[in-house]
Order: structure tokens, then C-alpha cells, then sequence
């Protein structure tokens, strides 16, 4: 009887990653690793898995709905973490004995969203957070801005826009307006006004909330106010709303400070004051941001944050102020690839070392590991078999340079190195040469 | 009304990891993964979540109680990764036509199973596995075995003994005694040998397998085979048992060529071909292996592994040789930290610049972007505040130099160093030299 197979599929929404993509992925990884690590953030881990009653309420109600919720061996109700925030907020205040505030830290690593399925989107996927915790200085945050600019930069992306609006403002406005009890419900349908559209977003505002035309009309004139490219005079043009209340006067001097400080010390074009960032998650408190790719803004924020002070609000007294960002990773990966600037290989290793023979296997792993010593990666194919074979192979996975260690070579006592961009095919004639030779890669 | 706060707790059996320890966990896996690819391994990703029907019936019938297994939104039955192999498995059938073969990846991501709760053991951990897919070439074993070496070098330990054997010189014991059909129940047993001794191996194989005294004496005699360390005549001591059948006689002459393929490129001492090492899970096929530092042998194995030749046959009709190996990273952490071997720190920037009033954010922005472009991580303290505040904050993270910035630095172009070690403090004349100093760390 014919066994039954098993069809090898991912599930539905998700998706392998192969080594090109992966290569490339680490790559990035380790570069903003780096950035993040220059301005002092140190990494911290938490589970994937949370008590539910931990995730349960904050996040957007879609993503509430879209929870990976289960019960475990011992019929505790757990979940997935669907974000890096919220288990962030957690960890302060469990470990807020041991940690030294303030607390800078970063994460990188993957967050389930049970979304529809849909070409672009994935219901796992990675994020890149780098949070401040412990302090409401405006210092902190202009780095965290600073730092989305910063690793962009440490990716080669130089051809992109921050939008930077603060929560204030948009409260003050709707203080202003007499709407402050239909807040959050107001930041929720502005959010949409990349994805739908100014008209959209009015007739939302209109008929789901019941506002008035005329709230409608000031709301979308008022969120309509956006700096030009480098406008100085911006702030002079806004001056005038500080009148409103306190809360919308705090908001434009806290970001006009945010923004002389950040024009300051990296290339001001960069940064663009735009009232209609609204950022969706109710929890955010002070200033708010998103990253555009100039070159494609379809693809919508790359890069998104905002300061957050009352985040551990539920689980202590104390409040633990904090501000923070996320790289959208497979995003911008997608961005990336669509640009045409991921430059990867199927191969980590440069050189393919042949393999002519099972009596040549011993010189090949000697060889190999002398230069593996001296610094270079280095992949030994490993069936003995025709060259044509291995060189066809080598060309397959990217390998830059293939050595070819036959018998002749071994009585020799000299190597055969192929360039496989070249084509070009040379003798060497001892360890020392052929390690200058590959060095040069 | 007070509001009730939820108790800021992980889930039972797992755990956070707080900036020391991930600082140096991330340092280790930046070291394994360059040792991965100077053999030309490539990374891949798997997601954490897959079809139940994926993994269920494979790995130990425990592993199978202990997997996290629910219904998703879409009422799909799925379950949580419980190791790297499987989906390697399900991944090389799924995107064959995709891949260079023989197939080298490598993976570090964190596999779930639902243990009983105990000190040391987590129900999340993060495993680095290694495998060679698509070929039976010795050399692949061979390569497993020196890359498990060349890993833990990496990481600066060398005191290690890496235990091998050949599951056909098992299986050609059970079939030379006849006992064929109980294999996979006597390797189960055999696999506990280190945990309860060869006593409770000789009980359980009588009393619950039902063997004769004499078959569990043979079996006993024989597992106790062990080289000594470096003894070269161990293969003559053990030519006598190739007469016992052909798989014995395969075993041995393979295991042989292996071991002495290994003892041609590294330190000999390292290996010991023990006889009882048998690795609990079925679908070993060749080679298998498990590795124990010498100096604190109690905590088990660190890296195990060994060869799989029909690991994709419930996916497949066409075979995937492979042959691979498994660090578990947070045992080995645990280790090496029991033996005072990770020296880690609660920062990731040498150098603390203070902060000595809103005034002076500029100037120290100023400073710590120019210092980040010279290659130096240095951190801003984020609130202005007193000196001996900042200095206890760099001492408890362990910056080691504090940069002081205040009114007269600024006004008379100067910088204050602070060695945080030594205590020493110098003034410094310009960026310059300030630059000097600190790459002097």
C-alpha cells in the first residue's frame, strides 16, 4: 500500500524565507543592530508568547480581533504578541528594580497579526523597535526621530521624508472644537487619509461620528496644514493656534523645539511638519511620526513611532514615560527589492573549493580550514564529481571564485583558481600566493 | 473607584532576557553565524507557526504532549515549531526546484515545548541549528561535526569533548542479537545512560522491554565501548564486531573515516567515539553525536546532531540525505556563565555624554553625532540633572568614559573625559583629541 504524503505547504499567510532574501535580511539586521547600538540602546528579549489579560485591550480593535489566542497545557488563556510595545510595557515594570533608567533599549524580532490574507502582507513579521523609557525630555524625543534617520542611512536609504505631527495639536484642536470626547474616534479616521483620501476621511468624520459640516470642514482644513520641503517660517505661519488652549500651545512649541533640534544636526529636508499624522493606536500622548520612501510612497510608513507616557498605565501606579519607534523590516525589504537596491547572493562564502575525488577530500579539508584561519569563507562541494558540475553549481549560488584541487594540482602542489565573473582561469603556486589572490575579493 | 492593575508577570516556564545577558547572547550568535558562513552555510527562515499535521507523529512521543498546538481564526488546526528540523524537512520538499543542492542552511530562532515547568529548562529557547542537505558524502559529516568544534572555538571555549557513534553500528547490535523489532525502544533507553546510569538502562531493557538477562548484558557490554581520549588503536580493538553483519561493518569503516578525517584537520582530543551515545529521536539515521564541556559536564549536551537520511519521506517520494547539528544556545549560556565566561555589560556605548541643561542639548547633539561618524557608540544622558547622578548612572551600566559638556567646556572649546575605571579626569583641548582618547578603548 502506497503511503500517504503529506503536502509541504505553509500556512496561509505566512511564508519561508530562502537564503538570498535571508542573506540579505541578516545583512540589514546587523546594520541597524549597529545604529541602534552607537546611540547606546541595548537589546532586551521577551517571550513570544503573554498572558492574554497582558495584550488584551490595547493595540487597535483589529488588531484585537486578530490575536493568535489559545489556551495552553495547563488551560492558561495565552497569546502571540502582536507587537513589541506592550510586552515592552510589561518588562519595565516587572523588572523596573533591575534596570537603569533611563532605559533605552531595542528588539528586533517577529509579531503575529492574524490579518486577512492579502499580496504584500504577512500575519508574521518582523520588527525592528527602539523605545526610551523613564523620561520626558524632548531630547529623547528628537533621538528616537534622530535614530529612524540614522538606520535608514545605515541601509544606503538616504531618498526618504518624515512626517512629524504631535498628539497635543490634534487634541487641542478638538478641545478647540468641542469634540474631545469623540477623540480617539477622530485620530482613527484621520489615520485613513493616506490609504482613502481627504473626502473619504470627511464623510467618515461626517456620518459614522455625526459631526457637523462645519467641524468637518475645520478638522479637514486644520489637518490639511503641512510644512513645504525645508519651509522655515512654518512655525510663524502656525503661530497664531497657539491661542486656542494650553494643550495646543504646548504641542506646537514641544515640536517646534523637536524640529530645531533635528534640523539642527542631520539634513533638516528630511523632516516635514504635517498635521494629518495622526498615528491610529490610542495610546500615544506627545509626538507621533511616519517614513515615507520618496521613490515609493505606496508602499506606505516604514517607519513609525511617537512618544507614549501613560503606556504602563495597567500594570503600576508609576508612570513610566516613554518614546519610541519601529522598522517595518519585511516591508522595507519589499521597498528595497521593488527599488532594486538589494544586492544579495544565494552564497556567504566567496570561494568554492572542488572536489575531485574521495582521495582528495582530506587535502581539501586542510586547505579549506587554512583559509578559513586566514579569514576567508570558503565551501568545499561536497560530491566528488564532474567540474562542470561544481563550476555550474558555483555560478548557480554567486560564488565569486572556484579552486580547483585535483590530482595534478596536489603532485604539483599548486591550485587552479577560476574567476566566475571573468571566466578568467590561473595557476597559483602556493598557499601564500593563493590567499593574496583571494584576498583581493 | 480605583482602577484594578494587571500583575506584570511572564507566563509560567518562561522568561525575559534583560540587557546583560541579551548583549552577550547577541555577541555569541554574531560569532556562530560568521562560523556558519566561513563553511558557506546559508541562513533561512521558517515560521514559528505550521500546519499541526506538519509536525505531529514526528520528534518524541513527548516532545509530541508538549507541543503548543490550537485552532486558528481561520479554524485551521496549527502549532508552534517544537525544533528547526522538521521545517527544514517540510522547506527543502516545498521550494526544492528553488535551491542549490547539496543544501547548506543554517537558523537560530526559538522552538516551543510545553515541558514541566523546571529550574534551568524553558518552554521557549533558542536553538542555532546547522544541516547539509542532498548529499551521503562522508565529508558532510565530517563538516557537521568540525563546524560544531569551529562554533565553540568561536565563542573562545576549547576545553569540550565531542561523543560520537554510527546508529547502523547500532542497529547492526540489535539485529546481530535479534532484537530488531525493539530498536527504536533501546535506543529510547540507551539515549538515558547519562542521566541514570547504566544500572536503570539494564533494568529498564529487561523489565520493560522484556529482553533476556543475557541480551541486556550484551547490550550493556557493548555501549560500554568507549575510546579513550586520543587512543589510537580503538578502531583494531573493535574490528573483531564487523564480522557481527553488514551494517556493523558499514558503521564502523564509516565512523572510522570520519574520525580519522576530523583527526587530520583538528585536535584529535576533542572527539571520542563512544558506543552508548544513541540520541533519542528515531529519525537518525548515521552518524550521531553529542558534545559535553569538560568542565561542566553535569549541565548535558550542548550541540548534538547526527545524520538523517529519510527525514522528508512523509513529505516526498524522493529522498533529501541530510546530515545536521543543533547548538542550544541558552544552555550554553547558562554554562558558561556558571563558569564565569561571559563578561558582559549592561551598555552597549563606551562612552556617556552628560547632560547639563536644556541650553546645552545642541552643543552635546552636536558632539555625539560627530563622535558616532568617527566609529564611537556614545549615549546622551537624556535628562539634565547633577553630575554624581549621571556618574552613578554610568557606573551601573558600565560606560566606560563620561564626557562632561557644560557651560565652560562650551564657552572655552574644551571637553572633560572622565575614566570611569580608573577615576581619572583630564581636560581635553579639542574633537581631535577628544577622538584619540577614546579610541584608545
Amino acid at each position: 500500500m502506497k503511503k500517504q504524503l503529506i503536502q509541504a505547504r505553509t500556512l496561509s499567510g505566512f511564508r519561508d524565507i530562502l537564503p538570498i532574501d535571508s542573506i540579505a535580511k541578516e545583512d540589514m539586521i546587523s546594520k541597524l543592530k549597529s545604529a541602534f547600538r552607537s546611540f547606546g540602546f541595548v537589546p532586551i528579549e521577551t517571550p513570544h508568547l503573554e498572558y492574554s489579560e497582558i495584550l488584551v485591550g490595547k493595540g487597535s480593535d483589529e488588531i484585537q480581533k486578530e490575536m493568535y489566542r489559545f489556551f495552553d497545557h495547563g488551560n492558561r488563556d495565552i497569546a502571540l504578541r502582536f507587537d513589541h510595545t506592550i510586552p515592552l510595557a510589561r518588562f519595565v515594570v516587572e523588572h523596573k528594580d533591575k534596570l537603569a533608567f533611563p532605559f533605552k533599549r531595542y528588539v528586533v524580532g517577529n509579531v503575529f497579526r492574524g490579518e486577512r490574507a492579502q499580496a504584500g502582507r504577512f500575519r508574521e513579521f518582523t520588527q525592528c523597535d527602539f523605545d526610551f523609557i523613564g523620561t520626558k525630555s524632548i531630547l529623547a524625543d528628537t533621538e528616537i526621530i534622530q535614530l529612524v534617520s540614522s538606520s535608514l542611512n545605515s541601509l544606503g536609504i538616504t531618498d526618504f521624508t518624515i512626517f512629524i505631527n504631535h498628539r497635543k495639536i490634534l487634541n487641542g484642536l478638538a478641545e478647540h472644537l468641542g469634540v474631545s470626547e469623540k477623540l480617539e474616534d477622530i485620530l482613527r479616521i484621520v489615520d485613513k487619509i493616506g490609504k482613502i483620501g481627504a473626502e473619504q476621511v470627511r464623510n467618515l468624520l461626517g456620518n459614522e461620528l455625526g459631526l457637523s459640516e462645519k467641524i468637518c470642514e475645520e478638522i479637514l482644513d486644520f489637518i490639511n496644514l503641512k510644512q513645504d520641503k525645508g519651509e522655515p517660517d512654518f512655525f510663524e505661519k502656525i503661530d497664531k493656534y497657539k491661542g486656542y488652549n494650553p494643550r495646543m500651545k504646548e504641542g506646537i512649541e514641544e515640536l517646534k523645539e523637536i524640529y530645531s533640534l533635528l534640523s539642527e544636526i542631520s539634513d533638516e529636508s528630511h523632516y516635514i511638519i504635517d498635521f494629518s499624522i495622526a498615528r491610529g493606536l490610542a495610546y500615544y500622548t506627545g509626538v507621533v511620526f511616519e517614513t515615507i520612501l520618496n521613490e515609493i510612497p505606496q508602499i506606505g510608513s516604514v517607519s513609525s513611532g511617537g512618544r507614549y507616557d501613560n503606556l504602563t498605565k495597567s500594570f503600576s501606579e508609576e508612570q513610566y514615560p516613554g518614546v519610541g519607534g519601529s522598522i517595518g523590516l519585511d516591508r522595507l525589504i519589499v521597498a528595497l527589492e521593488q527599488l532594486g537596491k538589494v544586492h544579495s547572493k544565494g552564497t556567504t562564502a566567496n570561494v568554492l573549493l572542488t572536489n575531485m575525488g574521495d582521495s582528495l577530500i582530506k587535502p581539501a579539508l586542510i586547505l579549506a580550514k587554512g583559509l578559513r584561519e586566514a579569514g576567508i569563507s570558503i565551501e568545499i562541494y561536497p560530491e566528488a564529481g564532474k567540474l562542470g558540475k561544481q563550476f555550474k553549481y558555483a555560478d548557480k549560488k554567486g560564488h565569486k571564485f572556484v579552486v580547483v584541487l585535483g590530482e595534478d594540482e596536489v603532485k604539483n602542489e599548486n591550485f587552479t583558481l577560476k574567476n566566475m565573473q571573468t571566466g578568467e582561469q590561473i595557476t597559483i603556486k602556493n598557499l601564500e600566493n593563493l590567499l593574496f589572490e583571494l584576498k583581493k575579493i
